[in-house]
């Protein structure tokens, strides 16, 4: 039996390759990722992390790294559960939430690598193993840029290999929303698919403004167009009928998706594991879509969602997201005529280049 | 117009009188202590804290001090509601919920003092007046103790004034769990009320179990007995009608109660200022609690929950927990007859004994 004989903490602020806007999150020129190394006592390594705003990433460093890490070091490497509901019920005050669900999933993704590694399995396949090749679409964060730069962006995500782009919206006119989303259609090709994130810009009463405004376009789906914790407004907007919703990566619990697949208020669940816990949460949350006859959708650290979405029946579109950490991998993700192919590598297969991240550390 | 001129954190470790276990927490020889305090450009001050388990605090005390300083020091420190809602805005990723709400909680408090010393109002009256006079209940935490321990401490309880006492469940025999309830029962005089605490111990099975052993007991309520998260398990209880459900201090967001309510999945709602986010929160929680004809209770900080608590017609019950700080106040809150009573010195009226608390920061 192999126990877990260390774990390394670390916190980095990566730098955006240009500053991007959304509406909850308003204008990024950095993300925060926490960074968990582990290694057991036969001297098998594993790696994971989160990702988060600036500014987020030291107090989640601080629950991985302080209180959970009593509970990581020493246990049995392979009991990825046991070890999962032990930090969850130790932190289930002043936790069940974020950002104790970014700690334990940089955690449970290390945990997961781990064991890949051990076994020589690449994720995808010791999860369950549906298909390596899962739908991308490139989920461009573009709030802030005029409307040439936005189609200028679009059409470099359609050259670089997807048929799915997501544009923002939460502009402070609605008018001017429309103009943009109208402008997007027309602008991409037909067979080039088109859905928009609102990132909970609007009222309940707004976005039923605003569906009627793009109820045409023929949107893939409408991604949290409200506060992702207004469920009875969420029912009535998906009861409409008129554009699919999607929401999740800011749901953190299990629970919340049970809820929220309990009242009928989704289309498109889209759990994000390093918002929600890691990988163990992720999958009980995609099983849960599939028994509701839900697809399952990723948000956010699409080199790590490959492999959990790779082994559902189910999973819908993987998010291409714009805080890319592939610039510091030695093998990154790739996306060709709009699909992404999880790795064969042990593990979830990433190797980070840790000169360049280790001088991004604070 | 004064500002936020200065923000201190601390974190405390704060021992407890003796050990002591409830189910979902495991016995607990600490608590930790987050406190904030803030100082106007006028000179006036502001205090503020949180209470969480042993080991939580850092984390907490880092997003205060951290990520959340930048928006409190410079502030108007009139706009209470403005800067709330900026902190929740700016830490809505990885953030609504726990342990976010507890940072925001500690600064929130810390405004209101401030407010109300400036002003030369105690807070219950500014937060809306109703009643001084609250009545309180004795929150023990008492599963470790045997049963003979257990009588005594509720005996020590009355003597301390208090006309209702809460006993803990969860031991490892629903047996035990029944015969320590109706021991308690027959113990205590006829006149003092009793109700019970299972902190999440039991599937909602048991529960349904539990609850026919002990509803003849006239207990005023059950709390907590399965995990906070499960509305459908929670609605369904609550529909058997065979003992008043109590369930809040888990929750960490006003949405969160919304879809309580909206279920009808709660007789005694129990928001805790600490865990929700302060003041702001916590009122807004006990007015939709009035509006959905539904009583409000509070959980912890008994010294805090005084003030917002008479602000309110439909005020239940002030928990007084055992989460104990009352020994480093110069003027410690007070129970008689069963009621506890608001002070009328400015703010919330707390002054700390500092040296005490300094010797255990951590």
């Amino acid at each position: 039996m192999a126990k877990i004989d260390r774990m390394e903490v670390s916190v980095h602020r990566v730098p955006l390759p240009q500053p991007v806007e959304a509406f909850a999150a308003g204008l990024m020129v950095n993300f925060d990722m926490v960074m968990v190394r582990l290694r057991d006592t036969d001297g098998v390594e594993g790696l994971g992390y989160s990702v988060c705003h600036e500014g987020q990433g030291p107090a989640i460093g601080q629950i991985a790294g302080g209180s959970m890490r009593p509970f990581v070091e020493g246990a049995d490497a392979d009991l990825i559960e046991a070890i999962w509901h032990k930090l969850y019920r130790e932190h289930h005050y002043a936790g069940r939430g974020a950002p104790v669900s970014f700690a334990l999933a940089a955690i449970d993704v290390a945990l997961w690598d781990l064991k890949g590694r051990k076994l020589g399995e690449p994720l995808w396949r010791l999860m369950g193993g549906f298909s390596a090749e899962v739908r991308a679409y490139a989920g461009n964060i573009d709030l802030n840029f005029p409307k040439t730069k936005l189609l200028e962006g679009a059409s470099a995500s359609v050259e670089a290999g997807f048929r799915s782009v997501k544009m923002r919206l939460g502009r402070p006119s609605l008018a001017e929303d429309l103009d943009r989303a109208h402008a997007m259609r027309a602008h991409l090709p037909d067979e080039i698919e088109m859905m928009a994130d609102a990132n909970e810009a609007w009222r309940v009463d707004q976005c039923v403004r605003a569906m009627h405004g793009l109820k045409d376009l023929g949107m893939v789906w409408l991604e949290e167009p409200i506060a992702p914790d207004d469920l009875a407004g969420q029912v009535h907007l998906r009861s409409l009928g008129l554009i699919p919703l999607a929401l999740g990566e800011n749901l953190h619990t299990v629970a919340e998706f049970t809820t929220l697949f309990a009242a009928g208020a989704v289309d498109m669940p889209q759990p994000d594991l390093t918002t929600c816990g890691g990988y163990t949460p992720w999958l009980k949350v995609a099983r849960l879509a599939e028994a509701n006859n839900l697809p399952v959708m990723s948000h956010g650290a699409h080199e790590l969602h490959i492999h959990c979405m790779g082994a559902c029946p189910n999973a819908a579109y993987l998010e291409w997201h714009a805080f890319d950490l592939g610039r510091y991998m030695e093998q990154p993700l790739t996306v060709s005529e709009g699909f992404a192919t999880a790795p064969e590598r042990p593990g979830h297969g990433i190797t980070f280049d840790m000169d360049a991240l280790g001088s991004m550390a604070v």
